[in-house]
C-alpha cells in the first residue's frame, strides 16, 4: 500500500487541504470530524451529476469516485420497454443506434447499476457487472425485470432513486476500486440480481462463482471498443451481501434450441436458473441471483470490489476500500470518504461566482476528474500494456504509483492534461510515468488506451504532445530521456507504425495523402495532427538541448503549409502526386458522415487547427481574411462546440488582439452551450475535454497551443478565482483570477499590464493576481 | 493415493493375474515385459470397439481405460455437412433428433475427439472438451473445420483414423482420468483445436485460461442430462502440448448483432480470435487454438487431464497418470497400460470359443466394464451426490476407495450388477459402498447418477434391487444396515419421494393408479419395478433377520396381481377406483411413444415382468397359457431385444422345465442380434445392459431374478468357460462351464446332475464345474 499513502501525500500537499483525508482515513471519528468540518470548503456540493447526461454528453449521474474507473452508475439503455401508453420507455436504446452511454436522461427502463463505466467517451464500452434489486417472485430476464424510476438524487458519490416497480430505494456509492449499493425493500420476497450478461460493451462473456450465501465472484469479458478494436479483457469481481441470501444461485440464457431439443428441452432461449450453484458457471450472459424474505423497509447492501487483475486482487480491493481493522464500513462512511476525495481536489480551485456559475464550474472540473482513471490494485498489479503475445508477462506492479487507464488523448491532449498540469501536477506527472511505462512495455506511446488495450482509435500522435507539455510546464520528475526516444520513434519510423500509421507517405511528402484514405481516415485532420505533434517534439527537443531535432521537428510541424490551398483558404486534402483532391465539399464530415480528408469535423473545423503555428497560418490567409473567415465560421454555423477539432476558434482572435472579440465568443459559446441541465453539455465530453474547456473559459485563460507553455487570456466568467499551487512542482503559493471591473481595462499580472492576451505557464506558477 | 494401491490389490486378487499391472506400474520396463508377456492372455485383443456404434447401440469405437468416465472418442455427429455428390455426410445430426451419441458409424463427418463420453447410454450428455488437429489457415468454426476421415482402428484403449482434409493421423489413448492423442501432420501449418463449444450434452457454456505455449486450463458445463434434468456441473481440465505452439489464443463464436451493431461490429454470429490471450474467457461457445509451423510428419501430442471437482485437481489427475517420477510416459506405454488394465479384467473369464464368439463374447464383457465408472480424483476428491443446497458441501474425500458415478440402475440392475457380484466382487462392493454414500448425501439411494446429479430418469426403485442382490450374494463389505435404513425410506415414504414419487398412492392402494399419469410415468411399469424392489428388500429383510419387514414386503412384491386382467391376461393400467383402464391397446409404446400404463415398452413386454415371483404368474395365466402366450410374443414380433422390460422372456420357459426352449430362444436372439459388426448390439446398450444380456446368455447362465441370488441355466453358446473367483469373496477358485457333447444330457454340478435348471449363486462361487 505504499503508493497510496505517497499518492495521498501528493494531494494533501495544497496547503487548503493539509487536514482532509484522501484515500485512507484512520479512524471513522476523523471522518466524521472531516464532515462537520467539510461544510466550509466543499465544492463537491455545487456538483450536478446529471450535466451531460442528456444530449450525448456521455456522462453518467452516478456514484463516482475521483479518479476512478470504478462508479456504481444507473444502467437504462437496455430494450425499449413500453410504457402505459404504448410509447418506448428507451428512445436510445444501446444497440439501435451507435451509442456510447449505459445512462441516457430520456430513458425511463432502468436494468440496472454498473460497476465500471466511462464517462463523457463517444464509444461504448464497460458498462458491465450489474447489479438489480427485485422484488416478488424470481424473474432473471432483464428486459421483464427492468423498472421505471422516480425521485433521482445526485451528489459526488452518490446516486439515489426509488425503483417504482418494486418500491425499492436504491442507493449507491463507491470508492476507487469498489461499489457499495444500500437497498431498502419492502415487505415479502426481495431479489438481488448480478448480472453478466447485460452490459454497453460489444463483448460478450462471464463466469461465476457462488461462493455461500452472502459471496459471488467472477469475471466478465469487456472490449471490442469502439465497434473495432478487437481485443479484450476481463475484468474481475467480487461482491457480497451484508445479510446471507435464504436462496441463492447462478442463471444462464439457454440457447435457442431448434428440432427435437425445442421439443424437449425446458428452457429454450431464455433464462435457467441454477438453484445454490456454487461451482464456475460460465456463458454469454449469465448471472446470480440472491433472494431474501424481508420485514418492511429492510436494508441490504451489496460491496462489489473490481480488479483488472485477478479475483483475488479485487478482494484485497474490496476489503482494504470498505473495512478498516476488520470493520466494515458503514455506506454512509464511504459516501463521506467520497464527498472528502471530491473536495479535496476541487478546492484547489476557489471561485466567487453565483450558485449557478459555481454548479457548471465545479462540474466541469468534477467531469475533469475522472478520466485517466486509476487502475492498478491496491497491492500495486496492473495489466500491462499492449496486445498479448506469446511470452509477454501479463501484469505488472508498482506499489509507488498509481497506473493509470483511459488515455483519450486526441481529446485530452487539447485541455485536460494542461488543466492537470496546472492545477493537480502530481496527477499530471503520475500519468505521465505511466504513459512512459506503457511505451517502454508496448513499444509505443499509447493513444487511445483502455485498460492497457490501445485501441487505436481517432488520429494523430497527440501523447507526445501531451508529454512535451507536461515537461515543458515544469513537471518532470518522469523519464523524459525514454519519453523522448518514444516519441522520435513514432516520429520517424516510416512502416509498421502503429502510432502514425501513414508516416511513411507523410516522412516523404510532408503530408498524408488522400489516395489511400479509408472512410475515416481524414488525411487532412492526421497530418494536422502530426505537425502539432511534431512541434511539440521539436519544442522538447530544444528544451532537452537537441538542436539538430529541434529544427528538423520545428521544419516538419511547419509542413501544413503544403495543405493549404490559397485558392479556399482551406487545409485541403492533397494527393500524392500533389494535385488537390477534387471535387472538394468544405462542408463534408458533418455529423460523424465519412469524408475525404477529415475526421469528425469538416474543412471548417479544421481549417484554423494549426495551434503550433497560429501566426504563420493568419500570414498565409492574411489578417483580414483570418478574421473574415473566423467570423464568417461562427456566423454562418461552420463551427462545432459538440467536437474537439475546432475548440480553440474562440480564443484565436486573441492572435491579432482581438480580445474582445474572443471574450465576446467564449461568453457566448458558454451560454449557449453549457447549463446546469442535463442537456448542459454540447456533446461527448469526450472524458472531459469539453468540460475542461469550460473550467478554463470560465477561468479567463486557455491553452490554445498545447506543447507550448502558455495560455491565452481573455473575460472570466467567474468574479474571481484562487488556485492552489502544489508546491512539490510550482514556486508559488496561489495563482488569483480577478475579473476587472471595467470591461475595457488592460489585463495585468502582478499589476503590471501584459502587452499581449497571452502569459507563460512560467509566470503563472510563481503565483500572483492575474487581472483580465 | 492410498487408495489406488488398495484398489489395485483388488484387482490383483484373481490368481490370473497376479503379475500384471493394473494402475500404476513402477517401471517402464515392467510395462515392456507385460507387453512382451501378455499375448499369452491377451482378451482384449478380441475386443472390437465398433460393435454397437450403429443400429443406436450408442457405445464408442474411441480409447477407453476400463471403468473411466473419461475417454477419447471420435465426435461426428454435430452438422449434416455434405458430400461432394450432395449427400449429408452426417445423416445423424446430434440435434435434429433424440441422440444420445457423440459417434456414430453411419456418419462421416468428424468434427474432434471428445474426452468425457458416455457407452451405450440412450440419453445425452457429456461429449464435451473436444481437440480437433487441422492444417493450414486457421479455421476455428467446426462446421467448417469438420474433416471425412478413413482408415479407422479401433481397440481397447486405442483408436486411430487419418483424416482426409488434413493428411493428419490422428491417434488417441487414455488413462482413467486422462487422454492422449499424438497427431502426425503433414508439412506446414497445423493447428489443434479445443473446442469448448461443441458436445453432445444439452448444456453449454465454458471457460479457459490460456497459461502458456504449452498448456490451457478451463471448465465445461454438463446436464440437463436426457433434454429434461435440469442440473449441471461444470468439469475440469488441464490440457498440455508436447512442444510449444508458435501461435495460440482463444476464440469464441460472437452473438448476432443487429442494427447499428451489425453495420459496425467485425465478427458477427462468427468466431473471433483472441490471439495470445492468456487471461479468463468465457461464453457459451468458446475454445482454445494452438498453431505450428510443422515438418513433414511432425508429430504433436496433447494430454488432457480431467477432474469434477477443479482445475488443480485435473492437473494432479494428469500428473500422476502420465507422468512417472517427473518423466512423461510417452504414448505407447499408455496404450500398454491401458490394455494390461483389460487384460487384467477380461482375462478373469476364460473362453473356449470361435474368434467370432471371442469377439463377441470379451466386447460385451469390455462393455459392461465402462460404467458404472470412477470420478474421484487421485487425490480422493469427488463431487458429493445431490442438488446443491445453501450450505451443503460440494465435495467428499476418500482416499480409500474409489468413487463411483453413472448409474444407470433400471439398466443395470438387471444384470450388469449381478455380473459384476459374479465375476468382479470388489467392484461391485465399490459402487455399492459409493451407492450407500450417496444415500447419505442426499437423504436417498440413486436412481440414475451421473457425477452426482440424480437426473430421476425412468422409473422405480433399482437400488434396492442392487443392494440386495448383491449382499445375497455373499458382498458384504459395505454398510448394510444404512442401506437397509434408506432402502425402507424410499419403500415406506409416502410423500416427497424423489425416489418413488407415486408412493402415497401405491402405498395405500398396492399399484400406482393410472389416473394422474404423466406421458412417460408408465403407471404399470413403475408398480411392476416398485414390487421387484419391496420383493429385494423383503429378501434383504430376511437375510438380517427382520422377519417382519421380510413378510411385509414380501406381501408388497405380490401386490402385481391386482394389475393382473384375467380378461386379457396382461398386467394392466388400472385406475384408483379400481376399474380398469379402457380402451386398452395392448401394442402401445413401441418406440418409445407414449401410453398409458408402460414406458419404454409395451403391455407384451412386460406382461412376464414378475422376475421375483415367476411361478405366481405362471400360475394366474396357467401353465400352457403361459408357454402359449411366451412364444405368441416372440412368434408375432412383439418380443423387443432393444430394450430391458422384457429381456428375461427367453429364460422363462425354464420356469416350466423347458430348457430346450429357452435354449433355442436364446441362441436364436444371440444370433439374431448380437454381430462383430457396427450394427451388433439390438439397441441402446445401456451402460452394458443389452451387453451383459450376452456374455450371460454366451455362458449359459442368467440371472433371471435379480435380488434373489439364483441363475437360470441353459446350453452356453461357448464350448468352456473358466471364471476366476476372487478369494477375497468367494471360497472357489474357478468356476469351470463346460458346454455338453450331447444336446440332450442334463445339466450337472460338480458331475451331479441338477434337477432343474436353476443354480444358487452360493453353489457357484464355491468353484466347480458346471456341464450344460
Amino acid at each position: 500500500m505504499k503508493w497510496n499513502k505517497q499518492f495521498a501525500r501528493y494531494l494533501q500537499l495544497s496547503l487548503l487541504l493539509t487536514s482532509n483525508v484522501f484515500v485512507f482515513a484512520t479512524a471513522a471519528e476523523q471522518i466524521t470530524k472531516q464532515k462537520n468540518g467539510s461544510a466550509l470548503n466543499s465544492p463537491s456540493q455545487y456538483v450536478n451529476p446529471f450535466i451531460g447526461t442528456a444530449n450525448f454528453g456521455a456522462t453518467h449521474p452516478g456514484a463516482q469516485y475521483p479518479q476512478a474507473l470504478v462508479s456504481v452508475a444507473p444502467f437504462n439503455v437496455a430494450f425499449e420497454g413500453k410504457s402505459a401508453n404504448g410509447d418506448k420507455l428507451n428512445p436510445f436504446e444501446k444497440d439501435a443506434a451507435w451509442n456510447s452511454r449505459g445512462y441516457i436522461f430520456e430513458n425511463k427502463l432502468l436494468t440496472g447499476f454498473s460497476h465500471v463505466n466511462l464517462s463523457g467517451v463517444g464509444c461504448p464500452d464497460l458498462g458491465v457487472l450489474l447489479l438489480m434489486p427485485t422484488t416478488g417472485a424470481l424473474e432473471l430476464d432483464a428486459e421483464k425485470y427492468g423498472s421505471t424510476y422516480q425521485a433521482e438524487q445526485a451528489s459526488p458519490g452518490y446516486y439515489r432513486t426509488v425503483l417504482t416497480k418494486y418500491q425499492t430505494t436504491a442507493e449507491v456509492t463507491s470508492t476507487l476500486r469498489s461499489g457499495r449499493s444500500r437497498f431498502t425493500f419492502p415487505a415479502g420476497q426481495a431479489n438481488i440480481l448480478l448480472n453478466l450478461g447485460l452490459g454497453l460493451t460489444n463483448e460478450n462473456g462471464g463466469s461465476l462463482q457462488i461462493n455461500s450465501a452472502t459471496e459471488v465472484q467472477g469475471s466478465r469479458t469487456i472490449g471490442t471498443f469502439c465497434y473495432h478494436s478487437e481485443q479484450a479483457r476481463p475484468v474481475y469481481f467480487v461482491a457480497r451481501f451484508n445479510k446471507p441470501a435464504q436462496r441463492f444461485g447462478g442463471f444462464k440464457k439457454m440457447p435457442l434450441y431448434k428440432n427435437v431439443e425445442a421439443e424437449w428441452m425446458p428452457h429454450n432461449n431464455n433464462y435457467k436458473a441454477y438453484p445454490f450453484h456454487r461451482q464456475l458457471l460460465s456463458g454469454d450472459d449469465i448471472g446470480a441471483y440472491f433472494s431474501f424474505d424481508n420485514k418492511a423497509d429492510e436494508v441490504i447492501e451489496v460491496e462489489l470490489g473490481v480488479s483488472w487483475v485477478s479475483i483475488d486482487n479485487a478482494r484485497q480491493n474490496l476489503d482494504a476500500e470498505q473495512y478498516q481493522t476488520a470493520q466494515r464500513l458503514s455506506f454512509d462512511e464511504l459516501r463521506q470518504r467520497a464527498v472528502n476525495a471530491w473536495d479535496s481536489l476541487l478546492s484547489r480551485i476557489d471561485i466567487d461566482a453565483s450558485s449557478t456559475e459555481k454548479t457548471l464550474f465545479y462540474t466541469a472540473l468534477y467531469h475533469s476528474l475522472i478520466h485517466p482513471s486509476i487502475i492498478s490494485d491496491i497491492n500495486g498489479d496492473y495489466p500491462l500494456m499492449g496486445e498479448f503475445a506469446a511470452d509477454k508477462p501479463l501484469f505488472g506492479n508498482n506499489k509507488n504509483q498509481p497506473r493509470y487507464s483511459v488515455f483519450s488523448l486526441w481529446d485530452s491532449n487539447r485541455n485536460v492534461h494542461p488543466l492537470l498540469s496546472l492545477v493537480y501536477p502530481e496527477l499530471q506527472s503520475a500519468m505521465v510515468q505511466t504513459m512512459v511505462a506503457m511505451s517502454q512495455e508496448q513499444g509505443w506511446l499509447p493513444k487511445w488506451e483502455l485498460v492497457g488495450i490501445e485501441t487505436k482509435v481517432m488520429v494523430g500522435d497527440p501523447a507526445s504532445v501531451v508529454i512535451a507539455d507536461t515537461y515543458l510546464r515544469g513537471i518532470r520528475d518522469f523519464d523524459v530521456q525514454t519519453a523522448y526516444q518514444a516519441m522520435k520513434k513514432a516520429a520517424l519510423t516510416a512502416t509498421n507504425n502503429p502510432l502514425r500509421p501513414e508516416n511513411a507517405d507523410y516522412l516523404q511528402l510532408g503530408y498524408v495523402p488522400v489516395d489511400d484514405e479509408g472512410p475515416y481516415d481524414g488525411s487532412v485532420s492526421t497530418s494536422l495532427e502530426y505537425y502539432l505533434a511534431d512541434a511539440a517534439i521539436g519544442r522538447l527537443a530544444a528544451a532537452l538541448g537537441h538542436a539538430e531535432d529541434a529544427k528538423l521537428f520545428q521544419q516538419k510541424s511547419l509542413n501544413y503549409q503544403k495543405l493549404f490551398d490559397t485558392s479556399t483558404g482551406m487545409l485541403r486534402p492533397k494527393k500524392r502526386n500533389g494535385d488537390w483532391h477534387s471535387p472538394f465539399n468544405p462542408d463534408g464530415g458533418r455529423n460523424f458522415e465519412p469524408t475525404a480528408g477529415y475526421i469528425e469535423g469538416t474543412a471548417w473545423n479544421y481549417r484554423f487547427y494549426v495551434p503550433h503555428d497560429v501566426p504563420g497560418l493568419i500570414k498565409l490567409l492574411g489578417e483580414d481574411e483570418f478574421v473574415r473567415q473566423l467570423d464568417l465560421t461562427f456566423d454562418s454555423g461552420k463551427f462545432d462546440m459538440a467536437n474537439e477539432p475546432d475548440i480553440t476558434y474562440p480564443f484565436l482572435y486573441n492572435y491579432l488582439g482581438q480580445t474582445n472579440q474572443s471574450s465576446a465568443r467564449v461568453q457566448q459559446l458558454i451560454k449557449q452551450h453549457y447549463h446546469n441541465t442535463p442537456a448542459g453539455l454540447p456533446g461527448n465530453d469526450d472524458t472531459g475535454t469539453l468540460s475542461s474547456w469550460l473550467v478554463f473559459s470560465m477561468l479567463g485563460l486557455y491553452p490554445t497551443d498545447p506543447g507550448n507553455p502558455t495560455y491565452t487570456l481573455f473575460e472570466p466568467a467567474v468574479k474571481s478565482a484562487r488556485i492552489s499551487l502544489n508546491p512539490a512542482y510550482y514556486p508559488g503559493k496561489t495563482l488569483e483570477i480577478q475579473q476587472n471591473a471595467a470591461s475595457n481595462s488592460s489585463y495585468s499580472w502582478q499589476e503590471k499590464a501584459l502587452k499581449t492576451p497571452f502569459i507563460s505557464h512560467q509566470q503563472l506558477v510563481q503565483g500572483g493576481v492575474l487581472r483580465l
